[in-house]
């Protein structure tokens, strides 16, 4: 793939220490090794789009428009909220009949120790298997100020958006799966079958962390192992019809620090008490405010030691995309910084360092505080306990076992033995290369479809593709055409017309994008690996 | 008063720092300022008891006991919640009204800003007179879990105590009120008129911190000042009969510590973004932790630069009456642990520095904490908004002022001027002589009852007594016998039969006691001053 130079530019990263000081916060250096030595973008254009076309495949698409439509709000009329337990087997079923309707061979609702899985096999005779990762849960309703029934799968019309179909789910991630399936089915009734073996490996835990999808995963491992890859539908067309890729998430520790009283640093430990006992008792707040200081400086770096050691050097293909990606995002600073209700980067960062944190960085971040009396006005009380959340962002070769050992350490050597700190969540890193067959055929597809999309190595977010690319070993890519919007809020939807001049796909655009996709998938294994 | 000197016991704080640095916290040296310098003791029981009797007033209280209990359960099923709004009105009338029944000359429900005061004025043609301090409001009657109708004004039968009334109000405030008003009836039903003028100046916002209460004493200021003392009834036995007695409060700042997002130190300023997002912006929490933790040494002492300058040593009167006081409490230590869970004072302190610490230092606590994500599980957000409650209890002679500046400065000075600190609330401390006549009439009363009260320069509570003693300039006291519990608990209740075998007064008993305390102080009022 082509490489081009990024525009040289001073790096306030190699100013020397005495003038850092001098220009202040305004322009903080990034942390250590997040230090890059190539100036080389990759460019996403140079990429030559996707040359293989269906037109037998899309004129069964076209055709069935309004059942594919159909099948869309079929879906999005069946709540599966998961942290509600709303709906949650008849989905699964739903999901596991449909499969068996496209003509999956094997199909299970498979039982975990919390929502069940789906899984579902497709023979197609063929040498490669693609697997299929889908959610079919959805977040709450809430919070409420829906224009419609947030189940009722409606049409509506918005103002340059066009016909959107208005529902939870409707784009996180019922609306792209669905679409999915349909180009499925129209491959299978032009064709006979796809050009690829597929297995649906499903879970009805994403919303929640995917706390059991391990279960699932171990359950077919060694079907799964013999695959290719791991494919995602996802919208990812912006409001503008920018589309965009990423091929990495970050990994987690998400833990619980708590102060309570006990024998040895004191304070109540059987309930709050008079706020006037503070002369005379410990306190787990200041315990827990004095433990939690010691994590970061005053400014908000972390100030755990070591606590970055274990973080890579970006590589050559992560520093190139990342060039690439910031390439493309200076001219709309001020837009970016809006978008998140900022002023600044964190501590005066320059666009390009702050953008480098977000995909090369860990982080240490308070989600959540909690102690004593937290209403309004005036109620003095000496609590009993106090709760921080706290979660931390882990890229490679962080993991979460190392990342909790190391705050453990530290907050014993500064004497915070009596703070408990609970791991609730926490898994490693994921990442694909932009080299992966997987990842050739996602983006010479975009490239067919006109988009020419910013690609970064790895997104700020977490997810856990591990199992993926770490348990399984294979590359996994989420992607597509649509665009959709209001995922965990009110009016959630997903384009299905857009309005004229949009260059945002429809839905009959966004499953064509899934049809080629199988096949540039199938195409690529053929293709020796450059 | 008898004066008896503390067994002589090796002092800690008289330890070379160095051994107290080998020791530990486990024997945490106490503040500087609460050095002392006498080993006498104040005595309650070198007090005679009062010699007085009535024998007609109190044969009336006998009579009219059903009567006067019905009086008690009439205000009890008057619902005043004041952070509720809930038959607040009801209440100042039901009390202006029965004033005026009791033949003051002069009743006036008075408006505030907030709820409205009553007030009362009763002229017995006297050369002295008291205010009495009511509060007319109770608490909500939150937190469940009543084994009576909070308002039904019942009388329940307690295993150990005897029949009690349960209600909400019934010991807080209300109950030990009325009786004071019964025993002011029995006294105009034998003898015509009291021994002296009564001001009643009631409020209906004591349990909201008391906001207004200024405002209903500057209305009567010039008549009250003229007063000679303010008494507020209030059942001081404990569950196993003893009385006691205090004679000040500490003051309160109350503050609210908040840390947004902002232009100059960053975060998001609009609402909570994504918790991945902390790679690049800044954390209003990770600043209110850090400004926080300024407050504090890692121990949770005061670490704000002349915080304690301001407070005075302890005067002779003080130190004898603590000397008293903590004689009287070494027997019970476990006890007194037990009561507030927990298993040692404030970071291993003894008991004497402890219960010195609660009389005469100052506090800085933490009353509540809140930012971002407080629930179950994994939430993972970048709140834009972190706040803490804190209380700063206030001894003499520092302000609420003073205090909100020397908090605002060490903040700026260690670069936290993006922490906003808001005043909530906060009044000085009060403080009345043990030798004021009105302090001598309660003590001797006490005595004649067979008390020997311990007797607290000072509680390590706040209430806004200054309004008295420094704004009047008046000696102020609260006192009564009678027992109750549960003030904002459910099953609030006050004594009104004790079991066979208890020290605890019933409710007649405790309306003697009132009986006898306004002769007492008539009579206080006209002896010299030792």
């Amino acid at each position: 793939m082509r490489i081009r130079r990024r525009p040289a530019a001073p790096s306030l990263r190699l100013l020397p220490a005495a003038l850092a000081l001098v220009l202040g916060p305004a322009f903080a250096a990034p942390p250590a090794p997040l230090s890059m030595d190539t100036d080389q973008a990759f460019d996403s254009a140079s990429v030559a789009p996707f040359a293989g076309a269906y037109p037998d495949v899309y004129a069964r698409l076209e055709q069935r428009r309004e059942q594919d439509l159909a099948h869309l709000q079929r879906w999005l009329r069946q709540p599966s909220v998961s942290a509600q337990n709303r709906g949650i087997g008849e989905m699964a079923e739903l999901l596991r009949s449909d499969l068996q309707a496209l003509g999956f061979r094997d199909t299970a609702v498979v039982p975990t120790a919390g929502h069940p899985g789906v899984y579902g096999y497709y023979d197609a005779g063929a040498e490669h298997t693609l697997i299929v990762y889908m959610m079919y849960d959805v977040q709450p309703v809430e919070p409420s100020g829906w224009k419609v029934d947030a189940f009722a799968g409606e049409l509506v019309d918005e103002p340059g958006l066009g016909r959107v179909l208005m529902a939870r789910g409707a784009t996180n991630q019922k609306g792209p799966q669905r679409a999915f399936l349909n180009a499925l089915d129209a491959i299978v009734r032009a064709r006979g079958k796809p050009p690829l073996n597929l297995i649906v490996l499903a879970e009805g835990e994403e919303e929640l962390g995917s706390p059991h999808y391990p279960q699932i995963v171990a359950r077919y491992e060694q079907r799964l192992r013999r695959a290719d890859g791991v494919f995602f539908p996802m919208s990812t067309q912006d409001r503008d019809g920018q589309a965009s890729m990423f091929l990495g998430v970050k990994g987690i520790l998400y833990m619980e620090l708590e102060a309570k009283g006990n024998p040895v640093s004191g304070g109540p430990q059987r309930s709050e008490v008079h706020g006037s006992l503070a002369a005379k008792l410990d306190s787990p707040s200041w315990r827990l405010v004095q433990a939690l200081a010691t994590l970061t400086t005053p400014d908000g770096e972390i100030a755990v030691p070591g606590y970055r050691d274990a973080i890579r050097k970006p590589s050559a293909e992560e520093q190139r995309l990342f060039n690439g990606l910031v390439l493309g995002r200076k001219a709309d600073e001020a837009k970016q910084l809006a978008a998140v209700g900022a002023a600044r980067w964190k501590n005066g960062r320059r666009l390009r360092d702050a953008a480098a944190a977000e995909v090369f960085d860990t982080t240490l971040n308070i989600d959540g505080l909690v102690a004593g009396y937290t209403g309004e006005g005036v109620k003095t009380i000496l609590p009993h306990r106090a709760l921080a959340k706290v979660d931390s962002r882990l890229v490679p070769d962080q993991t979460p076992e190392q990342a909790l050992a190391l705050i453990r350490k530290h907050l014993d050597a500064n004497g915070f033995n009596d703070i408990e700190v609970r791991r609730l969540s926490g898994y490693p890193p994921a990442q694909t290369s932009i080299e992966a067959p997987l990842s050739r055929a996602v983006l010479s597809v975009y490239r067919k479809y006109g988009q020419t999309p910013p690609v970064a190595p790895r997104i700020g977010g977490s997810a856990p593709y591990y199992v993926f690319t770490q348990t399984l070993g294979l590359p996994m890519l989420a992607g597509g055409l649509g665009h959709g919007a209001g995922a965990h809020a009110p009016n959630e939807y997903t384009v299905i017309d857009p309005a004229p001049g949009s260059k945002v796909a429809g839905l009959v655009e966004t499953e064509k994008f899934y049809v080629d996709l199988l096949y540039a998938f199938a195409q690529a294994l053929q293709q020796p690996q450059r």
